[in-house]
């Protein structure tokens, strides 16, 4: 069965950081648990990337979601004690307004005309999903890699709506390492000879996307994840082809993953997000990642993986040195996994006691 | 003025590796300094992936070549005191013979027919050429990268005809992720519009290329450097563009090289080098390293750089513990640098002062 996440249209026109503004905007979400009389138990999950508001499976859609083995009745974030919520980021290709949206004042698909936005304004959009929820205040914000960001600016913008915080392997901003990484994957789409400007319709550009997803794929394994699981295997036990095929298993692997997604994901909704992705830079929002801070009440709980080489350790380090120096409730944990970036999706038995120790404290 | 090299045709068809024959090969190459009256003095530059025969400038040509400031008269490599040899790579584009070079038997540029070789084939047209010098054993032969592999190749091939050996910031086979970044590019080749399976004129793929350079250019730099080099710094120095543009210096740095890289190479070439490296794998090859080497008699130095994440220095350390094992002559440094992969092209005195004692002491 396929999702059908619940769609909320913004009344509003929101202002985005850029001084665009931006009219109609609807945002898809998904709702798991219970709130609570007093609306006190409810908690947002912010996705990575390329996610979407289907975290867990429910009794709605028993497809399982992005964050199924952590998120769920009696698991790590659990629904029968909270109320979920996950929305689809304002940009992406999933249910929410973004490029592949029609443009009510065009008739045709926003596609580049659709102005550039910041995880800050994808935050905003988020806050007036909450509020419609009638939630003013919830119990936590949780997100990975991407929702990372989202976590820690919801932790500084609406620093009086959260009482917990739980950021996962994310950062500060992005290294220069992954901003480089990042703008080969954008230029591999645009320079797509379908990309046509980003008004692509039957012919897309499905090489420049499944390329930037590649590029992107290695980036979330470690080298010695990519080692165990692939090795120098080949496709063939035998030998080399002497061809320009595919020798090794990595190779078919990574092929795969690229074709997957181009008919999962649109290729400028991936332009705009991997833009926002970019842009996120706490110290030069705020001056300093103590100044950014500074309005921080919420407790917060730091998860990096050891063998993160996209958002390592040290920038999370940096981000708890911070609280820590303005007196803030942090706690910091680096869990040991070979997996890269993904662990949070495949070790997850290491995140959840985590996780569902720090939603569970008094404090 | 352009580098003219000299042209050596092997009178003899090669049996490649693979099995397959090649007929009319011709070896592009410069020599540097006087070959001495016993022919004893010449040493053999091994190039990398995209490199060629003009090591450094000479009398015939005053251009810089890509070793520039440790080859020539009384450098590290010195050319008043050895012969050096540098040739162009099997394959390569740039005077050997290659996918780009017109076979007879069809009038036509060999393009994808061109049949897939290997370091071993390359390191078979290298020592046609030796012979064709009147050298019988080479004093040294060096190389960096891709050359690191050649220079392996010869000491275990060739194990009589050489007495030193340099293998600097190269491996026994590339790491998977390294495979992973390389099908990447390969696959960005492949994919664009114009290649035409291989049959490109006028237009060429030079999108695919470019993108396959970008890839590259990342692995070579550490993440250190790239972070000294550019950092978050932004090319207008005020804000952010809010548009699909280029932001970040970085990401024009990077453009750029894409764009000056495909009107210097060929796609074609740099997709069967890009094949060889993959390839290369000493204990396959052998069945192990200790096997590879048992033949070699030469002296070995290893250069391993501490922020080559590409070729790490834990790779090049399982090469020197096969040959400890085998007590051959070894010596073994990881030079300490931040510059990445490339920093043999950057920080060369430290490389040179390895080189030079190497090379000048009596073992």
């Amino acid at each position: 069965m396929l999702s059908k996440p619940k769609l909320f249209n913004l009344n509003k026109t929101l202002t985005l950081e850029s001084g665009a503004t931006l009219a109609n905007v609807t945002i898809a979400y998904e709702t798991f648990g219970k709130l609570n009389a007093d609306c006190t138990n409810a908690i947002l999950i912010c996705h990575a990337l390329t996610g979407n508001s289907h975290v867990c499976s429910s009794d709605d859609d028993s497809t399982e979601g992005w964050w199924q083995k952590s998120v769920g009745p009696n698991k790590a974030i659990d629904t029968t004690k909270y109320f979920v919520i996950c929305s689809n980021v304002l940009g992406s290709c999933k249910g929410s307004t973004g490029p592949t949206t029609i443009n009510p004042e065009t008739n045709e698909a926003y596609g580049l005309s659709f102005p550039v936005f910041t995880i800050t304004d994808i935050v905003s959009a988020q806050a007036e999903l909450i509020s419609h929820l009638n939630i003013q205040t919830l119990y936590a914000v949780i997100g990975p890699s991407m929702g990372g960001m989202q976590a820690l600016t919801w932790s500084i913008k609406f620093a009086d709506r959260l009482r917990k915080c739980i950021i996962i392997a994310s950062s500060s901003s992005l290294s220069p390492q992954a901003i480089a990484f990042g703008t080969v994957g954008r230029n591999a789409i645009i320079s797509d000879s379908n990309f046509n400007k980003g008004n692509y319709k039957d012919k897309k550009p499905e090489i420049g996307l499944s390329i930037a997803r590649m590029i992107g794929h290695i980036t979330y394994l470690s080298k010695e994840s990519i080692t165990q699981k692939f090795g120098r295997r080949l496709q063939k036990k035998s030998d080399y082809g002497y061809q320009h095929s595919l020798d090794f298993q990595v190779e078919s692997y990574l092929k795969h993953q690229g074709e997957k997604f181009v008919d999962y994901f649109d290729a400028n909704s991936y332009l705009y997000l991997s833009k926002a992705l970019s842009y996120f830079d706490l110290e030069k929002q705020f001056g300093s990642l103590k100044k950014a801070f500074k309005p921080t009440t919420a407790s917060l709980l730091f998860v990096s993986i050891s063998s993160d080489w996209l958002y390592p350790t040290d920038q999370t380090k940096k981000m708890v040195a911070a609280c820590m120096n303005l007196n803030k409730h942090v706690t910091f944990c680096e869990v040991n996994s070979d997996y890269g970036h993904d662990a949070f999706l495949i070790e997850n038995e290491k995140f959840d006691r985590l996780i569902g120790s720090f939603l569970g404290s008094s404090s």
